[in-house]
């Protein structure tokens, strides 16, 4: 039962990042982002309490890195399949206006979520995609979540964006392919090559492509960036038989999972992760009674 | 045709470590190693005459990264398939009495060496592994290479040994997985994993498994060593329909590629790479007339 006429305050709570949510009616009134991720705070009552001050003297629904080991307080892992009845009836309660949102977990083999379980639910709630769906949260630790009956019926967590990230910064390649990554012919190629889901040798490549001429440094980024993408499609879809992946990603990251997704004959549709989240967590606080 | 009666200098010469050959009668009559690596190198003409200072004014053969961008002069690769005829026939020249040995590279996908062919070709000129063999040299770039009729036929490298360096040192992993690996339980369940060939999966699963509790952080290192070596010898040998891989390397790491092959039901043999590198440049410099 939703509660329409309630208020309260929502915060996506991410490492670096936050976005601070005014709920009303089942509606955003009003949100605002800023830097003051887990890791710039100290005390999280006073940010708690900052908040409040700025937008209202509400209940406060929190979710993401806050529920970690490096947040505030930490919230227990839900294991999948999980919906928003059992998000709300596992929240981790500071007081009683002052809420987290548990993560998700799964066995066999082991995995965990943290603040994209709200996205998802809410992508079904808000009927951004079907009940039954696979989606992709593109990222530093690219989640590949499938959806039944609008729970979150398993998962998996592949940390591409962080050896892209890696392999930017430091080692072989880094003075290869640090450049801007483009979706062209050169990141194509390297989605082709992904498919033989053999990063250690194809990411020599790069190195001996440059050493034999074959491949120009402005192209290295790009191929490299396909390469990983295109390692992780390949092996996921593999494993999936839905017609259509539904990415929820910003335009340019999620651009590119999209292209290296149909080059592997299926559809993509990309998904709005910010309408996304403040579903979920309008549709877990009406749960919860908040 | 062998001048056994000759007497030549040899330089194993890499990126942090040299090791200099005095050879007499197509045997080692000593030979030295110290840290003073191609990157340690400042003048390359001076230090050919320190050589020659302390183990005797004669002709002087080197191979490794000597031969690259950065070491003395660029020497170019020999397209496999490659023998000691090939590499004897394409010596850089720095004068009439000082030689580099070219690399080796591989086209469709790409590939290059430079330093292993000297020891590849040696452990058949030893007779340490028969003329058809697969052979892998596991390292920072492990090289699995396939020799016919005694040359290098093709090979491929796998960046294995860096990617478990850099995630050891950077990002999520880094404080989980720096401790020692040992050749136990844990490695070969990651040798097991690595079947599977989805390496930003399986290593965001070693994150997973601490946050869930399902394996103690001094597990963590081995069970990663397991997953990389594992993938790499699951995509090799499928490609491979070798008996025996014969093994280059130092006990430790030669011993965890060799159980982890072992793992995918082929035999090992453990082969000297300092008597391989010896022989295979002896037979050059002989070839070559030195």
């Amino acid at each position: 039962m939703v509660n329409v006429e309630d208020r309260f305050l929502a915060v996506d709570w991410g490492t670096t990042n936050r976005r601070v949510f005014l709920i009303e009616g089942g509606q955003v009134a009003r949100s605002a982002r800023d830097g003051k991720g887990v890791t710039a705070v100290e005390d999280f009552a006073r940010e708690a309490k900052a908040i409040r001050d700025a937008f209202g003297d509400l209940p406060l629904l929190m979710a993401g890195m806050v529920g970690s080991t490096i947040g505030w307080r930490v919230a227990p892992y839900v294991p999948a399949p999980a919906g928003t009845a059992e998000l709300a009836a596992n929240l981790l309660w500071i007081d009683p206006r002052t809420a987290i949102v548990p993560g998700v977990s799964t066995t066999g083999p082991a995995d965990v979520m943290r603040g994209e379980e709200v996205q998802l639910l809410g992508a079904v709630e808000a009927s951004l995609v079907p009940a039954d769906a696979l989606l992709v949260q593109p990222g530093t630790h690219c989640k590949w979540v499938e959806m039944a009956g609008g729970r979150i019926a398993g998962f998996t967590t592949a940390m591409t964006g962080e050896l892209f990230a890696l392999l930017r910064k430091h080692g072989l390649l880094a003075a290869q392919i640090g450049g801007e990554v483009a979706l062209g012919a050169a990141f194509l190629e390297g989605v082709e090559q992904g498919r033989k889901r053999d990063l250690a040798a194809s990411l020599f490549g790069i190195r001996a492509a440059k050493l034999l001429g074959e491949r120009d440094d402005k192209d290295a980024a790009s191929f490299a960036s396909g390469l990983l993408i295109g390692s992780d499609v390949a092996v996921r879809l593999e494993r999936q038989s839905h017609d259509t992946v539904h990415v929820l990603a910003d335009p340019v990251l999620g651009g590119l999972y999209a292209a290296a997704i149909e080059a592997h004959g299926r559809a993509t549709r990309l998904v709005d992760s910010n309408a996304a989240f403040s579903a979920g967590i309008i549709a877990i606080g009406a749960r919860a009674g908040i």
